[in-house]
Parts: C-alpha cells; sequence; structure tokens
C-alpha cells in the first residue's frame, strides 16, 4: 500500500493503466456534490485514449437513467461506459447462465431493472405488474394458488432494491425458488424444475435523502432466510460483475485499475479479482480502516482531483 | 428417551405433571382435521385437574381469534389458557421491559399483535395503520423525513407476521432501532434514545394453504441484516415466552411437561427452560431425527390420542 502524493507518482499511475474502473459516489462525487477536479481528470484520461468505466451497485435504476446523474454533475459519460448492477445481472443471466428464451425471471425490482432485461431480450414478470404490488387480503392465500400466480415458466428470480416491495412477490419468489428441482438445470422446453437465484447486490443500506434506507441486501434477506437457498450475488464486492465487465470490455488486467472509497465493496472487489485498487479518502473508508478490516489497496491518494496535475 | 406404549406408562406419565403445555398443529390437529382421541385426551386432563395450555408460535392472530380454531374443531379452550406469541411479546413488553406508558411501540405486523397491545395497555403506531400500509413512489424518500414520520416517542419495534409489510414499515422500523442511543435503556418522559428491538417469533415459514410460505422470521431479517442489531425473540424455542407463561400460570416446573410435533422448536424449548418434554408422532419430526437434530425428548409417543385409554 503506498500514499501517492507527487506529481511524478500521479504521472507515474497514469502510464501503468490503460483501462480506469471508477465507483462513483464517494470518487467523482459525493451526493450531489462534484469532488473538485474529478471532471478534469476524467477528460484527461479520455484525451491520453484511456478506457474509463462508472461501476455502480445501485440496482434502482438502468444504466440509461443513471447517466442522467451524470449529464445532472456536468460530467463526460455514455451509457456504454456505466455498469450497474442492474445491467450486469441482466447480462449474466443472457451470457454465463444462458436463461433459455422462453423462460422467464421473476423480478422482485424495480422499472430499472425491467429495462436492463429488455435490452438483453429476455422475458420477465413480477417486477412493475400492478398485480404483484398491491397487499392481499390479510391470511387469504387463495390467489396464490394457482399456476397461473406461480408461473412454472420461470427460471430465474432476480432479487434487486424495490421500494414496492410487497408479501406477494416474496411468497412467489420463495416459491420458484423453493420447488421441486429448483437447484438443479434450467431447460429449454421444459417447465418447473430448475431455478436460478440472483441478487443485483447484498448492500445492506441504500443512500438516500435522510439516509441510511434498507437496502437490496435487505429486501432480499427474507427468500434468503426462507428458503435458506444461497444466491449467486452479481454486485461489488462479488465476482460477477467483474466477469461481466471484463467481457464487454476486453481488459488487459494487469493494465487495469479499480478507484473507490469504500474498502468493503470496491477495495475487495478489486483485490478479489485480482485487477490493481486505488483508495480515495473523499468518501467511506479512512486509512486506518484498512488495517482494522484487513483489506489493503495497492495505492491510497487524497482525492481523484490531485491527479489533475 | 423412552418411548411410552404401555397403559401403565400412559398412567404413569399423567399421575407425574400438573401442567400439560401443549403445542396445537401437528399435536391436537393435522391442518384442519383433529388427531383422533386428543379432545377426549383434553377432557380427561380437565377432569383429573390438570392445567392445561396452549403454546403457539402465530403471530397473526390475537389469542380471542386463535380461540376461534378451537371452536371450529370441537375443542374446549378459554381464551386465558392460549398463550399467542402476539400475546405473549405484548406481556414481555409490559412486564419485562416495563416499557413506560408514555412510550410506543412500532408495530410491523397485523391487527392480531394490536389486540393484544390494546389488551395490555400499550400505545403502539404502525401495524395496520393506513398511512403506512401503501407503496411509497419509487425512490421517493420524502414522506419519511419529519419527526412525524418517524416519532422519536417509540420505544419498541415489534416484529411478526404482516401480509401488508412495506417498505415504509421497514424504513421506520430501521430508523427507529439505529437512532442514536437505540442500544440503550428506554426511558420515561423522554424521547428519543433507547428503542427495544423485539420479534414475536423466528420461525421461517407460515403454514398455510398451498404452504409454506414466508413466516415472521423472514419478514424481520431485513431488519437484522440492515441494523446489525440481534433482536429479542419471544416466541419458541426462545425462553420469553417460557417466562411469560410460568408468571401467567405460576407453574411448578418440575411437574410441567411440554407435548410438541416439532424438535427444534417445541421439544428445544422446553429442554432448554428446564422442563421435561413429549414428542408426538403426528407432526413434524421423526424418532430418527433426534439424533440427527441432536435434539432429544423425555419421551416419545405415537400420538397424543394413546393417552385416552
Amino acid at each position: 500500500m503506498s500514499k501517492l502524493t507527487t506529481k511524478e507518482e500521479y504521472a507515474d499511475l497514469l502510464s501503468r493503466y490503460d483501462a480506469f474502473l471508477f465507483d462513483c459516489d464517494g470518487v467523482l462525487w459525493s451526493g450531489d456534490d462534484l469532488i473538485p477536479g474529478a471532471k478534469e481528470v476524467l477528460s484527461k484520461l479520455r484525451s491520453s485514449g484511456k478506457q474509463v468505466v462508472f461501476v455502480t451497485n445501485n440496482a434502482s435504476k438502468s444504466r440509461r437513467s443513471y447517466k442522467g446523474k451524470f449529464d445532472k454533475m456536468g460530467i463526460e459519460a455514455s451509457e456504454s461506459e456505466i455498469i450497474s448492477s442492474s445491467y450486469a445481472a441482466a447480462v449474466y443471466l443472457k451470457d454465463v447462465l444462458k436463461m433459455p428464451a422462453d423462460r422467464k425471471v421473476y423480478v422482485l425490482g424495480m422499472d430499472g431493472i425491467e429495462e436492463e432485461l429488455n435490452a438483453v431480450g429476455i422475458q420477465y414478470c413480477g417486477g412493475t405488474d400492478p398485480d404483484d404490488n398491491r397487499f392481499l387480503p390479510a391470511l387469504d392465500f387463495s390467489s396464490l394458488q394457482s399456476e397461473e400466480a406461480i408461473d412454472p415458466s420461470v427460471g430465474a428470480v432476480l432479487c434487486g432494491f424495490d421500494m414496492h416491495m410487497s408479501y406477494i412477490k416474496l411468497a412467489k419468489a420463495f416459491k420458484h425458488i423453493t420447488r421441486p428441482g429448483a437447484e438443479g438445470p434450467v431447460e429449454a422446453g421444459k417447465k418447473g424444475g430448475g431455478c436460478h437465484f440472483i441478487l443485483t447486490n447484498d448492500d445492506s443500506t441504500f443512500p438516500a435523502k435522510g439516509g441510511p434506507w434498507p437496502g437490496a441486501g435487505s429486501l432480499s434477506a427474507p427468500l434468503i432466510f426462507a428458503s435458506k437457498r444461497k444466491p449467486t450475488i452479481v454486485g461489488k464486492p462479488h465476482q460477477p460483475m467483474l466477469d461481466t465487465i471484463e467481457s464487454i470490455y476486453n481488459l488487459d488486467k494487469p493494465r487495469t485499475l479499480f478507484i473507490g472509497d469504500r474498502l468493503d465493496t470496491d477495495i475487495a472487489f478489486a483485490n478479489n479479482g485480482g485487477i490493481d485498487s486505488l483508495l480515495v479518502l473523499t468518501g467511506i473508508s479512512t486509512v486506518e480502516d484498512c488495517d482494522k478490516q484487513g483489506i489493503h489497496p495497492k495505492y491510497v491518494l487524497d482525492s481523484i482531483g490531485n491527479l489533475n496535475v
């Protein structure tokens, strides 16, 4: 772990890597405030021909709507440079799990996830469907008894952040992931049997005005507790997110750097995935936290803005 | 562990105990079917002057409405003989935690819990309040910002089974149990600070038509995951339920027997609490499960009906 403090060290850092992966909140901005110099550093990277990628666990939004945040902050970014856990989950279902075209994904999440599933051409149900966004009459399970209610063509349950979570959605998702053979393979042309269980991310809390508030990891906790199944978790610090990024951008790992403000998500993510990491001190974690948490970045930098020299 | 099979053993069992605590489903009935002989055995115990108590983790109902099940099955029972986890939680808040009269309980649960809190004279909010039983606009946390929304007079969060669980309720409960000083004492005449965190029970699933369905323990999982707090759990196999029963009925522990069909809830509950236990084989657990789970009842009996001799 080395703290970068001189112009020479900054220049050396930029020359060592071709791709720069950024966590956003706490690195480029803090809430609604831009980190001074962040914009200029990104421009500098672009003009030096570096690949920049923005990596967020936020599963409430699609890449398209998350780009709105960049626009608001006045930071140049294209949709294709943004990797959200909702998008990574959709790509994971499509490319890694090879979800058959005739099987659906049951969504416990909002329209950002649905938009990303649409983008990769995967069928889904649940989510924002008004039928699943209502309160059942107390102790009345009658509407959950039919094959129509618990659709046997569902081949995966995908859980993200959902402010419209409901007992109906939990109950249906629970039935899918516990049906006979659910832990087996998901086959095309076959109803029932295999059903994947995927979380976009397992962040316990969600940052928003007045927060923290319960996050995607908390909202999926009932399903894990009730089903005793171990889900595949896509987002940082888990590896499916990095696998997705690697496959999309054709990264050369030794020449890729991840920059983040949290040891337990960002830095652990890079370290576990075998890419170099840089901790900036404009967000959650401090240098003292490194020993406490036993997670050490390759580099430490006061602020991303320091690279603007 | 001894299997009771003869008339002499049955008679000996009845003479050894003054109080008989019964789990209900799997012991007295199975779903909507009465266990043959159960009714007659209860009558026999009553006519011999024994105390009978019905102990259920079901937190969806008050004792009053749970008595309806006994009426439907044609089994004699009075409200005062029924201990549900909703009632035990109310008594625990009142008598053990001594909730000050000016502090409220925030309820994640249904009207059965509210009825029991009313019965012991504890103020509450949340629960069936229409304001907390609705969907927030997606990503809009504005209605959760005020002191009115997160009432500082709340001194406990009580979580039970709630088919109307919502993000609002989770978010409010989360704020109560994580506010500064929440793990400290709950004082009368003081707002904020201490806030107890109580679960009626931690059953992962709930038995109902077409079930199992996610249960009270699953519905409280988001709060535990998000807050990192360890709640007090009232229901079987945890001890607050037994403390409540003991205090209400003035039990003589060596002359008290618990009868149940599940090792991990019923038999563990009795064993942990230092009272004798009897496993009946008309429900969930088998004799083989005893070694597998490492939980051993004092007695095993094929069916409660066998005692009808």
